[in-house]
């Protein structure tokens, strides 16, 4: 409460929480009195008591998500994509094409990734590009494409979706659906994820906080869906010498807050491919539970992020790091499901 | 092109340019060598300069957005929404509430809205909600509210739209669609958006930069609709006690980079009925082509937002600063449309 | 609490609270236990609460800042420099060159700004600058041009200190000392000049939130000067459109958790000509007691900050902002001190 | 230039390079004409270019800084710390309290910090703490304290500095002189701590660039000190759940940039016990030359940011991390200096 609150604003207060089911309890000191509200806080926000006199400021102590939320659920999840495990124990490393153009351009793409020892394969076919004069992707091309490298590799595919109305296509062909930093907050898209009955791979805003990416994870979770990936890709800052910042501590934070998978891209948060090795070094020390790479086989033509992909030469480097470095932190790199399909 | 940067390697640059159909013009110094792009950017962006050898850096001089542009459009544009002009020598106000709850509410806001000098009413029927436990609108019941009171007071309606299927349903009732901050990079409604028929309001992405927020608008103008008003929302920062910082300067910025209307959100940026006021007179004073504001006659029990919604007590306030301050900055107070609608 | 806090832990934190004189109320939940704490915040911070087997988080409720606090001064202040008045009732208009180069120079700058409707001079001799390879001003040559001017045209003035070592010569020539943005965290430095017996100008800090701006002006005041005037210079965001974002909403949010005066620096915010007028014209509206502007007689051979500079041409149009728009917030520009010495 | 720049703009851009002693290559495009300016960008600096009639932007290519730039020195460089090296090849670690209290508190965390690894003992004497009524340190009394500690257990100590005036005493004391991040742009302190004679431990601002940053060493090195550690402590953001936010990819992009060692804060960065652990890992993953921590025998009672400072338990932990993470890439962790006096 306020400084010069009075008796009858706080007995306001006490008297509406009351009402709502919950429990006021008020601590009285010389210049302020403190007003701890305990029980459901979803009925607390319709009461708006930010707005009542004397009220000079509400602070919400418990998380406002439930699902996704470690609380609840202390043991950490694992999240399986076409039989490939994502989460404790293990480090998966997913690669592919920023966006998928030719079926050779992924098919090599694939192989490099598998040879650097991914499990997973990325790859767009809808692209949201900030400008509309920009590659957009091919669609359910690319899609076809894509299915054809994973019938051809073995390797489930991971790839974006940009409009609720498109979640069902896609998640006819994908095994995972990626939504991506400029959606996080696309609640429609969402939900559609929700229903969709595929794995979520859900990157963090760009300019979100960990809070709001789990609450757009909760916004999943509510529709029945809870094998969702959390991954960061760097936020937005003052900083000026690489594409995004990433924020390293998100991993620990979020796995202490939430008890689904957090993995890292650190090819579109640096935005150089000089950063990437470095980066994934860091992702996997700091203990995430995966890392999804760029790589394109001719990065000099690529139509989406080239200057971040890597090229084969990076790549024996790429399978060194993610073979020699997460046994230090007591996990193992993900190896490909058994059997290949035909 | 890096200190290192070889003969070669500046060949290089030079004969993709050229085969691009560009120019490039070489700058040699002790230390470095510039080349300046003369020609079609879009062309340009495939080439991936940036991972050639010896690139150290490629800046953009010229601008990525086109139909927006006050470069190519040098008077500023007036857009009309039912009648009521927004642009240059006026200063429009949008009132009304937050979140359409009942028909009452709704009428009375309108009516409050009126009375401080509005004459466009905002409500929002489809809200976007952080969390998925929030209140979420009324959807068509709420469009239904909306249009019944446009026509008992004769106020176009501007409401948010959040997925690109509701598109049309939303323009058949709407004066104005809004697209709110969350869906700033949101493409598919963007494009749907462009593609209605109707006026749009654009709210800047609340980490988007000015120029994204410009390419945003790109992608509605691009389906052939330039009725486009942008609006100042607040971004965030690091600052702690406002909801989110107003950029005051975006609207200066915005209006010597673009020929489109920029309108100001005084209530959502602050986040605190004390602020909405001072943050109004900046606006106008600033040059604002108008603003929008929440208004509810009962702020305690508002569903959404109730803690910045002006009251009675501080709307004489408001129509006192709409019509004294405008003529300062040469404009007046757009005035209502003659005729009501029966 | 921590949901998994024993019973143990909470009588911890209650004991180690009243042990340091306070007392602790303990709101018991379903999942979780709230203790609020009224007494002595220092003395709480000694007991490192949040290191606790138990303790969630700790969050502090009242303002960590007493001297500069409205709480327990709800009348705000005025600060008079050299007889001119910077507070309520008035908008003080303080203008001059970024530095001090030459005497003619500063006195045509000078002349600029009393025309204008400026009564304090501003004029930098010690510079802080990015780069140790710019000009770093003349230093005492400089005030000793300052004085000269303030003997000829009767306004008091404002210059920069950075160093504590220098401010006894500062203060020996100034009427008042600016502490700039890049020092709003050298403690050193705000000591000394609370010692000085002159007023202070206090930029905000580029990255430094309202609260820490207020604590830095509680090390001045706590050396006994509580003459202290506020001043907003711009924070540092993403948008690079901008040399700086204004954080207009910071005068009305300041001006309410201090009594101190708050002005507005329109031209480093901005860092291009074009803004400064729509920004002083937003920062009076907002309700600064004053406005600070940098105006030079050739900003382009200006060695500071030329780009942002005011020349002639808009000097008319800055006069006749900072006399029509005060009267609209209720003040009016503050005259010249009645005698000007000889 | 700008769309409308006439030919007599641009001659009078060129014609201002060319008298500065500088080159000026003119590439004209059908809107646009782009100057490539090469020469001295000192002298280009006073042109005030940005001001002349048809300039629309001047952008710098080359770094502002020299002597602290890989550009002219590719080698990265080795600094050492009363014999202990900073640099390629090595991993150093530095630690022990945030502030020295008593002899027995630093003695017991000089040991814990020995024991865990660290070949530099960290320790607080002059504190630069927000609130003027939090605990400011020991000053001189504390740094006897380190003095003696030194002389106890062999280890060189590092301790900050926060005014100009003190620089003396403390280089009298120290093997290497802190500059903290609130005094990241305090020119006088890096211009004093340039002519100590002792190497300089200089964090980055909290909210400085990292271009910033090397500037700021650039006025230590400018002075004839190039014995300067860079140290990234986390920069601020939106985001609440840490207390800065460690980006993580200033190592390697300030590796890339400069010759100077660069080392980690996780404790600072994080604000979290839990963090320092896994922000530790990824700092040697990056491939930091060392990382700073706190560490304390008793953090339930230190008097200052108890809340981050390892505890017994968790040394053994990062005992083992500097002991097996670096080999991985490539570095060993520094060993004692040979000699420890008795």
């Amino acid at each position: 409460m306020a400084p010069g609150a009075t008796e009858a604003d706080i007995e306001r207060v006490v008297s509406l929480v009351e009402t709502a089911g919950g429990d006021a309890f008020v601590s009285r000191g010389v210049e302020r009195t403190i007003i701890g509200l305990v029980g459901d806080v979803q009925q607390f926000g319709s009461l708006n008591l930010r707005s009542l006199n004397g009220v000079s400021d509400v602070i919400r102590i418990s998380a406002p998500y439930k699902l996704v939320s470690r609380e609840n659920h202390p043991e950490r999840s694992i999240v399986r994509v076409g039989g490939v495990p994502v989460g404790p124990g293990t480090m998966t490393l997913i690669a592919g094409p920023c966006a998928v153009e030719t079926p050779e351009q992924t098919l090599a793409a694939a192989e490099m990734a598998r040879a650097a020892g991914a499990t997973l394969l990325r790859g767009g076919a809808f692209k949201p590009r900030t400008s509309p004069y920009a590659f957009q992707g091919l669609g359910e091309t690319g899609l076809k494409i894509l299915a054809d490298v994973r019938e051809e590799t073995g390797m489930p595919i991971v790839t974006e979706v940009v409009d609720a109305a498109d979640v069902e296509l896609v998640a006819s062909y994908a095994d995972m659906l990626q939504i991506g930093t400029r959606n996080a907050q696309n609640f429609a898209l969402l939900q559609a994820a929700g229903e969709a009955g595929k794995p979520v791979l859900l990157k963090r805003g760009m300019s979100g906080t960990i809070e709001e990416w789990l609450m757009a994870a909760e916004y999943i979770a509510q529709r029945g869906n809870l094998d969702i990936v959390l991954c960061e890709r760097g936020i937005r800052t003052f900083e000026k010498a690489t594409r995004n910042t990433l924020d390293i501590s998100a991993v620990p934070v979020a796995q202490r807050m939430s008890h689904l998978p957090v993995i890292v891209d650190p090819s579109h948060s640096g935005g150089h491919r000089d950063l990437v090795l470095p980066l994934t070094r860091a992702a996997i020390a700091v203990g995430a539970d995966g890392v999804i790479i760029d790589v394109h086989p001719h990065p000099e033509t690529a139509l989406c992020d080239g200057p971040q992909a890597l090229v084969d030469g990076d790549l024996r480097e790429l399978a060194k790091v993610v073979r020699t470095l997460p046994p230090l932190v007591d996990r193992v790199l993900t190896a490909a499901p058994e059997a290949v399909p035909a």
